[in-house]
């Protein structure tokens, strides 16, 4: 463990000679801070190390490996296209990839910022860096009229609550509650509310991140520090659906505690996600008979696929507007104070930091 | 709580002189206990009292109501037909009937021998008597070549496992995992069975139970007081699945404690259902992250509606030879020693008791 | 067939003396001209005659039956208070309500100006009139804050769109191709926007329909006299989708030939929704082979059930801004005009046509 | 269209020299004859020629490629291993494999017996030969305990079967009507049978074929010769199912006129899906209204992916006894009467005909 919990250091590595076919070398324009790779860096996930982090990277083509010529759409690709990418790269060939169609839980899933030891070549495989190089088999996306702010405030949130969404499965007209105010908590509002929710209610903190979850179309805030009684708490969820409950409660905190909680808040037959929960972050108490007894339907979703985030850079195109992810970026550093930007992640200080030129 | 936990006593009650338009007079034939009446007894569920419990009964039709001319499924009936019918009565407008379409948690639903005080005409509301009358709106059902043994072997746990899994959507080639051996879990077995899963597991006892899920076509069974170890019983279900889990696991105990153990038996991508907690038997502790990083699909499922006794009954009615439900049946009591039925269903005695004349 | 195809005429029916209990009387402050009701005038569909005709209405409570206390979702009613309801009744307990669960088939049915005769008593069953006898049974809805025009104008229309989408599942980020811009396909247009459609396309006429199919959020409309060609039509709607063809296409013309049409529109295993014949129309040539070789689904959606009406008015309350579906009403006429306010929507001069006082 | 119609001849290749990595060599034990090889040989699909068919075999591998060390499910592989293999071999990243999941439809698709011409290397690309090169990437499956004539029987009818009920959802208890007993429809029967159907029903001929059905499970049989008029066939369904026509129906004749048949066969919400048009057999005429009245579900459902073979292979080992598929085979035929066996499918002559050494 002495390597964890350790300021980052900057190294340096030989550029790659000679792109392999269907591999590119990006050069990095802006990368984003996730939640999860505080995880990381605090050592609460298996990863190799010395580690580059970064899984949500925009950057520019510099060179292009034969054969790889278009994007994962199938839009042609070229030097200096602004492009972004899946950080996950799936066999499809796997149990978890052809048989029982779960590719997010690939048995080969590798992932830029995670897996790779960044003393083996190629070395550039994060996004805290200068340069990343791409393998062969990455979902690229090219990026046409949708601002590079604007792919790396959305981040893996944003995929992340697509794909969460669809497993759940969002009905136009469903009352949802939103537990969490932090990105992904704020993506799954967007997407809930593009989806036809009717009302939307979130629950969180601190007050800048209510205010965009206002922005983003929130009918109802709730600050967890203002009103510390879960039980006002589900109170208030029951006011706002005419003493029913919700359709849908999403879970977007990452703390166990909140999941007896949410189960509370679904209405008879409601649903609810635990989405927030990519770390272990530990056991709670519930009670199997509120389960059976509302015939609730309690739903995991774990990362994402490619077609995601396709889905993810389509709307951020058409929705950008009514959703600007965008502003979710409150701190901006260059790519020598990373690890300043790791501790505004780390101390919510900020909504969402990035490392950019 | 002190008129609980006692004796039953025998009370004389006058039939009714009038039968409402679309009501029923019945001669009980047979009622069987189930463990919800152990739940009762102990003061587990808020119900009047007194009462006349018994809500797994077949009668002989001794008095028809005007206008009462067929059985639910439209087919006529007579004096002297033998019937059963089910025990809740659903308004079909409240908010959970016809907004949410969850009949079975509706507002307004009142059940035989749980919902009645049976000091209040017309008294007979309960199966362990000697005649039960049926309000209108009550679901009939005429047995014309079902034995009644076979109704009342099968009792409330067939129905509760037909809903259930009816929530959850037992796919054909399906690995299932029960856990539990009594009459829930013997009849999730037969229906799991009977839609085609594939390899099938029993977790439960005593022997004469898991020999019964034998004969019910189980693959294999896990005694638990043999493996009392969750840790192997899981290793085991590993080795029976390929190492990865199964696709289904269904919970018949009503223990909290199985629910944490039954995710861990669950593949990725895979569905769990608890269905054995119509009780409130407390909380246990579960870990998130699990329902995220396997992507588990969490179902809950509460009674049954009238549909599902009619799929019940022609169940038995084609399968009957291949899943002998009748065989559960291993005690029968007459009328005056039903607390003597009770109690062996209380003290685990018998796998399923009924009160017959 | 010697009274269709007629004029209407003006009757005088006596009010009647008592409100039955669950009953109410209503005065009719508007009441809309569905396409249905010219077949109706046409023989096209078997009904009672004489009839009032009008299923699409809005009212004011003039007496209440003894025990209607609440509207349908649980809403204080008081004479004076605006109102509307489904025009269908539905008895709850059949086959269709309760078996297979396809309320919209109840065997029992019964409609407001189509099912009753209105030579019987209670005489005013239908729009088309000064006032209106609601049957016990009825679901009702208070009109607290959306105008009785948007009601209207949306009419049956609306709730035939949410159901039709409901069965077929409109989901996030799906393309959709919307064939017909009458009040069914800007229905259709508004539920799929609001649920998160991405590009939508609507195929219709005339030019005044399709700019509110703009107005609506249309990315594209189709003039059809302008592009007479089917497969021109279907070269655009390829190009609008990446050379893919839609996820998913919805028919609302109630012309036979559109449905093969509308079948090469979709990509494979997309999904097609016969959504316009509600009336019999006849028959069309379409290719199984093509069913099979792109996995299409092709679903069917009849009328709609009262939880639709109360998604539908939720919905005029909350989007009415975005989708301002009183729009569409762009002719009036008094009572004694009815005649020629069904002119006008059998020549199809009339986008939606109401009369009103 | 010269070389269509043509009798086939027997030609000789070189055998690789060398097996490139992940591919296999193997020797052709017996291989079936499909009716799609009927269509084939008729050049009603576009095809390369000169061709090998025969897209159902089993083999004894002869040579192994270097890392092809285990079969699909990771069972490990040896010369002279026994093993059966997917006709179609997918790309997994196209639009069809990865964006919209529907691998089916793979833009990159090619069959062994369909889509190679066998002047080229490796030549060896179909079944009707005396060996079968397997390139990279082909799913195969060793075959430890279920039969050679058990796969053959089954052929690629059982696939299609499981992929085209997997689509519909086939549901615990649903009454089931085949269109048509050949092999796609006695699969169909058998895998809707062990799937929890009901009463199943299977319209047909000729009667050796019918009787297989009864063997298989059939409730009742309709011999389209003795019942020639399709209303009566319908009055048929509508005695056997109290009226309401049947849950599901599966088209598996391949004839159009067949289909607005089977939609009057369905209850109201029912579901029906056209299974049987992997060729394109021409139009036919059908009503759209009774899609919305009926509210049908209509599935397609095109070829299948390699689970489909290991859940059929699952299939033949576990309930091999209840469904002898190996009893379809009626005929068999050595290499050199390979035409002589096409004849005998072309002509209706067999049940199922095979080429076996």
């Amino acid at each position: 463990m002495a390597d964890f919990l350790q300021p980052f250091e900057i190294r340096q590595y030989p550029l790659p000679v000679e792109i392999e076919p269907g591999a590119m070398l990006v050069k990095v324009e802006i990368a984003g801070i996730c939640g999860t790779d505080v995880h990381l860096w605090k050592g609460q996930l298996p990863i190799p190390r010395p580690i580059i982090m970064g899984h949500e990277t925009v950057g520019i083509i510099d060179r292009l490996g034969e054969g790889l010529e278009t994007d994962w759409t199938g839009v042609p690709l070229r030097e200096g296209d602004r492009v972004t990418w899946s950080a996950g790269i799936l066999c499809g060939s796997c149990y978890h990839c052809a048989v029982i169609r779960q590719p997010t839980r690939c048995s080969n899933r590798r992932a830029y910022g995670i897996s790779f030891n960044c003393d083996e070549p190629p070395h550039f495989s994060g996004g805290y860096a200068e340069y990343l190089y791409l393998r062969a088999g990455t979902a690229i996306f090219k990026l046409s009229d949708v601002a590079s702010e604007a792919v790396t405030g959305a981040g893996c949130a944003l995929v992340t609550a697509i794909h969460g969404l669809e497993r759940m499965g969002i009905r136009w007209g469903d009352n949802v509650v939103v537990q969490g105010s932090g990105p992904v908590g704020l993506a799954v509002l967007a997407v809930a509310r593009s989806a036809g929710a009717s009302t939307t209610i979130v629950i969180g903190g601190p007050a800048a991140r209510l205010k965009l979850a206002k922005a983003f179309g929130a009918d109802h805030t709730i600050h967890v520090e203002e009103i510390p009684d879960a039980s006002v708490r589900r109170d208030l969820i029951m006011s706002f659906t005419r003493g029913h409950g919700a359709d849908a409660v999403i879970e977007c905190v990452g703390s166990p505690a909140v999941v007896p909680e949410g189960f509370e808040m679904c209405r008879d037959g409601g649903k609810y996600l635990v989405l927030g929960h990519y770390g272990d972050a530990g056991g709670t108490q519930i009670n199997p008979h509120v389960i059976t007894r509302k015939q609730l339907t309690v739903y995991g979703s774990w990362a994402s696929e490619p077609r995601h985030m396709a889905a993810a850079i389509e709307f951020l195109r058409k929705q950008g507007e009514r959703f600007p992810f965008d502003q979710l970026i409150s701190h901006r550093f260059p790519l020598d104070r990373a690890f300043e930007a790791l501790q505004t992640t780390a101390k919510w200080v900020s909504t969402k930091s990035v490392i950019a030129l």
